[in-house]
């Protein structure tokens, strides 16, 4: 089998990109930060996906992000709750973190190049989060074009890929292959604004997208909401 | 005054790109890492470099590389001493770390985004680490254009701009440079393998290429060396 790096955050997007890895047949190194977020409870559920889909190792790295300051899962800057879709996109939201997708991939890199790995799998998405740069395909395209020329395998030939498989999905889309493939979307945190128990507020920018988008797939999300959050 | 990052190990090559920053007229934001090296002292001199070039302020951030392994600068594989500057190039050094410029960029990058800084300033150099992939020029013009998309600044317009003035200088090119600038070399430590108190052991690739590069430009080098090390 061969050996990918998956960044693995706990929410139902990276939790997806797993089983999809997976069900390509790779051996999957799943790759998780605590970064200065304010909640945990996602590294718990990013443990809980891991093993449960079945990732041949899983590592934690910490990472002070938080220092650096300017987004509001990091900083003290209230996270935007009760926004229509709309509203959501066509405007950096508050929620964006400087650099992440970069220094998640980079870190990403780095343990490929000791697992030997020439496969990394991200869970960004272009349509539910627009507004975030990183998230779009030219950047993406331009990490992978940074990432073969910054290894000791990119020198000697070997073709380093970045796989983004959900870029161009809806969410309704990405929670019908992700039931597809089996995946238990109760182990999963979305929300930016969870209870220590995980228990997810309903009305922030992920738990609005997250609902819908259930709602479209016309399933059911299995994640626990406050009382009387639930859409 | 422009604000910059500038990336600061506390050895020879990256105190002059601060001093070059700072007679470029910017101010200067200097960044290191506790990234899992064996030594600490590389630290030390960098507090030492920043406090003395003047620096508006000086992060250190901790980050955990030795964890994924893979060089001799954080795991346990020896440092190559006593090797002719024919051995040292042409292949890859134990010394390299898997992606090191690629995370310590991204966390620059990740700063300069929150400082709303278009510049950041990193001592690679392609002569005396040849064999290193991430100190070549096609490296370096592929992080800036990946950066470019990464941020907020890059889909406003902004011009990110990776600055790797020693890129294409020889080591006594840079120590001459450094010296017009006022920079006290005594301050730093270039060593893979410095005793506590920060004293050079003279044999390891880095202080060979050092000892050359003073003695090539007809200067003395200030560093302490172990006794019967130096050449």
């Amino acid at each position: 089998m061969k050996p990918a790096v998956v960044l693995l955050s706990g929410g139902l997007d990276s939790a997806t990109v797993l089983a999809i890895a997976k069900a390509e047949g790779y051996e999957t190194h799943a790759l998780s930060f605590r970064y200065g977020q304010r909640h945990g409870v996602e590294l718990e559920a990013a443990r809980r996906v891991a093993g449960a889909l079945g990732a041949a190792d899983h590592r934690e790295v910490t990472i002070d992000l938080a220092q650096f300051g300017g987004s509001a899962l990091t900083a003290d800057i209230p996270v935007p709750t009760h926004r229509s879709a709309e509203e959501m996109t066509g405007e950096i939201p508050a929620t964006y973190v400087p650099a992440r997708n970069t220094v998640f991939l980079a870190l990403a890199l780095a343990w490929a190049e000791v697992l030997e790995a020439s496969d990394i799998f991200i869970g960004v998405n272009a349509i539910d989060y627009s507004g975030y740069p990183d998230c779009r395909p030219e950047y993406i395209a331009a990490f992978e074009r940074m990432a073969r020329l910054a290894t000791r395998a990119g020198v000697e030939g070997a073709q380093l890929s970045i796989h983004a498989p959900l870029i161009a999905l809806g969410k309704d889309q990405i929670i019908r292959r992700g039931l597809a493939l089996g995946v238990d979307y109760g182990l999963t945190v979305s929300c930016y604004q969870p209870d220590l128990d995980g228990v997810a507020c309903g009305i922030c920018d992920a738990c609005m997208i997250r609902l819908k988008g259930f709602a479209v797939a016309g399933a059911t999300d299995p994640a626990r909401y406050r009382a009387g959050a639930r859409q």
